[in-house]
């Protein structure tokens, strides 16, 4: 069995790897730490695993964790850990960091959005970005990941199999995005607060939200040239999903049905990829509680423009299930153990 | 006191527009048509009305209605109305259509985006297309209303005045539009469900959707120019409202407070719309419940490219609020008259 | 017109109150106070208001208050506006408190429920208990309203017809009560949070609920006799309502239609109850953004038991419009002005 | 491999069933039946199950069935089934029945609540209530099952403790019992349009619904002398889940922690019953996605009562959760088997 730590466990991605890893075949949850609440029982702050998962949450220390680990999630706020990641990775463990601070290939890129200065880019360079479906044998190798982003999961993976095959310019990409509100994370605030929330939806960090570089870094490696982006984060009342809709200028005269065999071609041997047929549009509870990322897409021929559709679970494929997406690479397990269920849909 | 009737009342803007008329200090309600369920009270049917409204609603006769009303309202589907208001309207009536058949100025729009055949193009010529920030004047002297959409009214508000400026490319212009789920009426449909519908969204009827052809039709007006615009209507889970992300390319280098400062020009005088400081972002619930509608914008200097957001309640602005503005224009009285409640909020 | 102040008013219960007395033919809103955001305009923090109301908050000044206004709501916590009402009173306004602290008969009961010394127990004795239904006419001549909580009210009128005729038991009084999330206030709390609290539901303190205390007055006086009852308060996923579920056992065999006539009686010349008919059950929807008080009952006649269901909307009958109707009372009005919109429904 | 059949399987109980059947590592699901649309994929109709489940649907047929079954789970409407479970039985399968049609030890009872005629009444005598924390044992030798309703699992397992042993009176009780939405099934109504449903809750049936007598059938059998009570259902807006808010008078002077230790005795070996300390009360998305049914309760000293809170998930403790518990035990396994997920919470 894999011997696997959470930091950050009652943070809801942190929630969400537990729900995952106890489900997993091949995995046992060792270690669950976090600060604030050390000494009590995960399942005395989060009820439904009483009688489930009734271990109690510890203060960090990396001695111990390394004693009884061999993975060890992080999901963390960005740049908290920072250091703990190294003394982590230098203890010899495999870390899969699920904030922003591993995700970069150009750490100025990284500190120009987070508008901070990274405590560690020589880690930074070991590191493998976790998007399984693009690096899957670098992550193989790998000992640290950065576990991407929900905004940026979908929007990347609805979108490079285009921008590679030159189907579509590289100008005038929009990337309109919808997420539910887990994605806010459990951090109270009163834009959060149910009476708020509800029955409400806005737009917000137009132009300016830190997704933006990660998708553009993965649009303009597959491109092979830069590519900038109009990327527009909303909250839309529901807990779960990310949703983003993507518009591109075609650079030919294809019909829905050539645009999608590129797609299906593309995630060859990707099991949590899902190309819709011609007609059909994904729903955000048709991903809901599963790892699937679902695609589909409507040529507007008027327009000589593609609309793209692509749909996860933010707290699943954009956060917990790929993370253990990578553990099951890392360890050389079938990279979907663990993480075939159904969903929830209802 | 102007007498009103209501045609297709059990509709949702049907009995929105029957909560406006019935706080309209000029309006007396006088006719409520059903052709479903002629006989029975209002009250029985939306229970919330008894005590305050106990209307029995009656099958449609043009003669009696003529005798009892000075203006009607058809809330009815698309080519069901079609040959009742020119009835009506032959009776001397005033009437304001809330369907989709008298908003076009060429029938062959109107056909080929319906797919049928207009049952009365002359009627059509007579009619002005409702909405009262662009028509005012010309609304003020019709007896025919085309009240417009609601994905039309806040995308069409929300973008004009750029494109009258100039300030905008008429090439590239992505309208992202989400809806509440009134905006899909009282039909039933598993699609509705609240089982289906709660915790999920979707896009749906991509490059497709009826309403990009009355949006292109005053985008083309105003800009001067053929403009052809890519539509994406999505639902998402709640009640009320239409909110919709517009990108625009900019053919300057225009400031967040230069354009903001074109909004305010343009709607000089029109009460409301509110424009918002730069750095705000409306959300669909600061004008759920009332006629206003929110406009905000973000430039994004990299590049080159404006985010306008455009918001409004589907049922008042987007339905039954205009049409009561409408009214008010039609019978002299001020635009506001009636409609300057504060909205639900919570 | 009459000059009115809101003490509190960007709570959830104080911004209700905005709304109605925006909405009020007699009353001109003239003082909005808030500590902790004194300076800013009430539209800055509540946007959907910009344009309608965009009166600067001020800090409390006794004084101040007293040449501006006739009559002030406070809307603060229980304890927090002792000192303060004292001080309004003396100044000589009529004030309609929001707050649990001048809602009582005996000082002691208050004491024990609210475990905490009353600081102006001379000033209760001056109070009268605004439940217009059963008060009118005290309230009528009265300067201090201990305006009645959200629970309560919907669980005195729903039984008291019942208890005061000796219809029903004193003894096995059940009420089981639901209440949407705005009824928890617009303080943020982990158990207010839209991921936390959508989707869910929950009982909360059972048995020791501050408004048991409240309706046992209300059931005692009208029983004649003391009468101890079963309250439970439940959170459901909604903004607004309270829905009260009341199970008394009857004394004799009656049908639906005598006890509803019971009903009917008592409450003749209350404009704002709404006794429905045999067979029919009311809904929170119906009563969502209005002042009225809607019951339905059902005989259980193998048990020789009555079902009865009250709904109301907390922050309107329960709350604000309550105090409003309060306020029509005090200044000689119809019971009914400012009252009469149809509520949201939709 | 238990080779399992669902008939009914694109209802919402059906494709819960399904969900769970997927991961339940000793069950091959061979053959999914629907009557009114075999011949397509299941995924067609559930597309989140795209992938993971694209058996084909077919039409009824018992010899083919029977040929590749084991057991066969009937989720159809009461009376749909009952030939059809009569021939499946002959034909040598093991049946469970999720619709009311086998829970009754008195088929006059049934017709009386369900106010139709038993076609098949001496199977009916071969049925075992599938109730597994009672009837475990007489289960286990069982062929037919009735599989218990979602209102009365959690009702009666949230009394019975006490009236078995004799805690309280069996006079007086109260079943107050709150439901999501999905246990109105998948069928449509406006009752369950998202726009009249969300924002909105309401009793209904109430003193007639149908569990009222299954409830009562099992209360009196556990208390040893007949049992009648008051059960009112009511609908709130959220999807899963159902809480049940139970009164019942003492017959002693109880503790809370003396009772709940009556409910840990009663419940010894029974691993999806988790019964909270005190001061604990349960929330419906503790039990929400997972077969767990959580009770806590409360004494109210003042009034000699106990307010018991039980909870469970509509669709799996009260309908498909039990059903493959009840298939655990019919085929010898151990009763958690793929039943131990820690359910959504989020």
């Amino acid at each position: 069995m894999i011997r696997a730590g959470i930091l950050g466990v009652t943070g809801y991605a942190g929630i969400e790897l537990l729900r995952l890893l106890l489900n997993h075949p091949k995995v046992e949850v060792t270690t669950l730490v976090s600060g604030s609440t050390a000494g009590e029982k995960i399942s005395n702050i989060y009820p439904h695993l009483k009688g489930i998962c009734d271990i109690v949450l510890e203060e960090l220390n990396v001695e111990a964790i390394a004693k009884k680990c061999d993975v060890v999630f992080t999901s963390l706020p960005h740049g908290a850990s920072d250091m703990v990641i190294g003394n982590l990775y230098n203890a010899g463990l495999k870390v899969i960091d699920l904030s922003g601070d591993y995700r970069y290939d150009d750490v100025k890129v990284y500190e120009q959005w987070y508008k901070t200065t990274h405590k560690n880019p020589e880690l930074l360079k070991q590191s493998v970005y976790g998007l399984c479906e693009l690096y899957r044998d670098q992550i193989k190798s790998a000992r640290l990941i950065g576990n991407p982003g929900c905004y940026t999961t979908t929007s990347i993976l609805g979108a490079v199999p285009l921008l590679k095959g030159g189907y579509v310019s590289t100008e005038n990409i929009i990337v309109d995005a919808k997420s539910g509100v887990t994605g806010a994370g459990r951090g109270i605030h009163l834009d959060y607060h149910f009476s708020e929330c509800t029955e409400n939806m806005k737009a917000y960090k137009i132009a300016t939200h830190r997704h933006t570089s990660e998708i553009e870094q993965e649009y303009s490696k597959l491109a092979g040239k830069e590519v900038l982006i109009s990327f527009t984060p909303h909250l839309v009342p529901m807990k779960r999903g990310i949703y983003s809709t993507i518009y591109m200028n075609l650079t030919g005269d294809y019909t829905d049905e050539e645009l999608l065999e590129v797609y299906r071609k593309f995630y060859e041997g990707c099991p949590f990829i899902r190309i819709y047929d011609a007609g059909k549009i994904p729903e955000s509870n048709h991903v809901a509680g599963s790892n699937y990322v679902d695609i589909g897409l409507t040529v507007d021929k008027r327009l000589k423009r593609v609309v793209v559709v692509s749909a996860l679970d933010n707290l699943c494929k954009g956060a917990a299930g790929q993370a253990v997406q990578n553990l099951n690479l890392l360890f050389g397990l079938p990279e979907t153990t663990g993480l075939l269920n159904p969903g929830f849909y209802l």
